[in-house]
């Protein structure tokens, strides 16, 4: 990367966890409100992985949506609106020999769907 | 469609029309920013496809990203963001008989992304 | 408007309608999504007016956000991200002599936030 | 906050710096695309600034959008679309007693806008 000058602030594990934090913003933020419903699930899951591999340090993205919870959400309209809550994804950030895997899926003791840093 | 009876008070053209602008504002506004490049313009489009066929009245959407603008604008970092200007889509939209093509391209004339019916 | 050429097989009601459609489509995908709670309900809604405002034929915007939906749906985070439910909006658009109002909100029998045009 | 439990693995620098990224990663892909002019920056650098305080464990956000890039990006339509680019932004996380400052600028260098955490 040209831009390794701008991050010697950093360590390699605290620059992983920066550009992972940074994708799942990103994606949750991009994708959220998108028109869905169960035969599109494929389709938007294939984008976001290939839109958020672009960004730096990222080697890895996983994207499940929660299919109960998208029929669920589909009435009388036969879509729904991508929410938070529905998202399950795990994006792999790698800095030299560094490697950080960032969530996000929804958290049922918190009620709301957390990002976090897996062991 | 249940909605119908909301709609008693536009012609079959103008509800064609309706949802044709709705749809496009929509689209334009849920996938500008999202990181691309040559690679993935084909995932983007086929997500942007199948989301927007999802919405009332709407029967097909055709996406064309202008490739060598979003070349163009991929420096350093390998990719960029999707801006209107990159957008070449249309949106056909049917109520009852009536067929209607939403447009958007960018126009060299006004020099922005223009978004207009077809004849 | 310089772009009264590209709408000439429109009348000034369709036209009306075309603008009051995109920029309702435009808003809901732009700002759903939006971090919110009670505090912050002001200023979100002046800046949706704000920015809905500059689009084409737009002569008013009233926005007012859902505040008994937000104080619900703010859980124990302390603050939600805003949802089309939440959506009370008048944009009105004018050409020529004809004006239009485009409207949004939560439709208690379709269970959906409908955008339609106002009698 | 309730959550504390799932960072346990993160130093309080690491966390301060992942939900930097987070908040700066989501108010990029949250406001680009919104319609602006010089007349609109105030208020939705408020609405910016106001949404992301939000999120957890931020304590600042300033909100500079370049006006002279915006002036420059109105043609005829009196108004355009917020870009990346134009975005000068500073969030300070603090987590415990340790506070971070999230940036991003437009890098002359890079020419694109960089993310990064200041000195």
């Amino acid at each position: 990367m040209d831009d390794e000058k701008y991050f010697k602030n950093l360590t390699n594990r605290e620059r992983a966890i920066f550009e992972g934090g940074i994708s799942m913003g990103a994606l949750y933020h991009q994708f959220v409100g998108t028109p869905i419903n169960l035969d599109t699930c494929d389709s938007l899951e294939k984008a976001i992985e290939e839109s958020i591999l672009l960004q730096p340090a990222i080697i890895d993205v996983d994207v499940k949506l929660d299919k109960s919870m998208i029929k669920q959400a589909c009435g009388s309209a036969g879509y729904t609106s991508l929410e938070g809550n529905m998202l399950n994804i795990e994006i792999t950030t790698k800095v030299e020999d560094i490697a950080v895997v960032t969530c996000i899926s929804y958290n049922e003791e918190l009620q709301y769907p957390l990002m976090y840093i897996k062991e």
